[in-house]
């Protein structure tokens, strides 16, 4: 179960985590203070992204991403703009969720990211190294980047 | 916005979070690090409960639980075996979830807590102060401990 790092954009990893079946229901795990990249606790909290949906572009400056899908499924796409030849190797992609790939996408400040909803009820933590602040964070508009969702 | 301690059973509060209406699905308030009552982050698993189902009894030592409910509803039973009585006043319930009250439940340890599913599906995250220990809680039957359900 080791971190895996994305061989398209550089700051990226994807930490695979179990799904424990329990008796009256799942256990998932999602982050533990001991685990590889855990720096700090900044905040907790949850996004829903609604089936066809598409949240973003938002670009963090400081704050590194801790996401996992915990019901449903996400498509997460990942632009960097420090490759200049805005072709396939700017984009990175996962389909996640605990029926599909189930574990932590670690996504570094710098990179611009968005979200598309795939199922009736899409639903991704964030626990992020430091506390929102909406002035650390840039967006655009989903059409100004040329993805082909 | 304030933490509500509870008013049978001490070392357990209630603190309402925000859900916020955006653009392509909600966006769910959990835990920031400057939240009153934060302590430490050990580790945040979620824990499904199926619908009619009951896990515990369960007791921590050690760990301080933050439980938020973010799908379905889950009834959540507290209970103190340092009062005497055996009776109501042993007992603190919380119905939570987004639909109902959303918020997060802090619990000391030394208290027994179960939970009962109560929708198609429930979800809850605890966020707790130390990382997972085995040997740190104990677990009683359901029927060994008279609750009404």
């Amino acid at each position: 179960m080791g971190t895996i790092e994305n061989k398209i954009i550089s700051g990226v990893t994807f930490h695979p985590l179990k799904i424990i079946d329990t008796p009256g229901g799942d256990v998932m795990h999602c982050f533990k203070s001991c685990d590889q990249g855990f720096v700090s606790f900044g905040e907790a909290y949850f996004s829903k992204i609604n089936k066809g949906f598409i949240k973003g572009w938002k670009r963090h400056l400081k704050m590194t991403l801790n996401l996992t899908v915990i019901a449903g499924a996400i498509k997460i796409v990942i632009f960097d703009d420090k490759k200049k030849s805005m072709g396939k190797d700017c984009f990175a992609t996962y389909v996640l969720g605990p029926n599909y790939k189930y574990g932590r996408l670690t996504i570094s400040p710098g990179l611009w990211v968005a979200f598309m909803g795939l199922e009736k009820q899409n639903i991704l933590i964030n626990i992020s190294d430091i506390i929102h602040d909406p002035f650390e964070s840039e967006k655009k508009e989903i059409d100004s980047i040329n993805f082909k969702w």
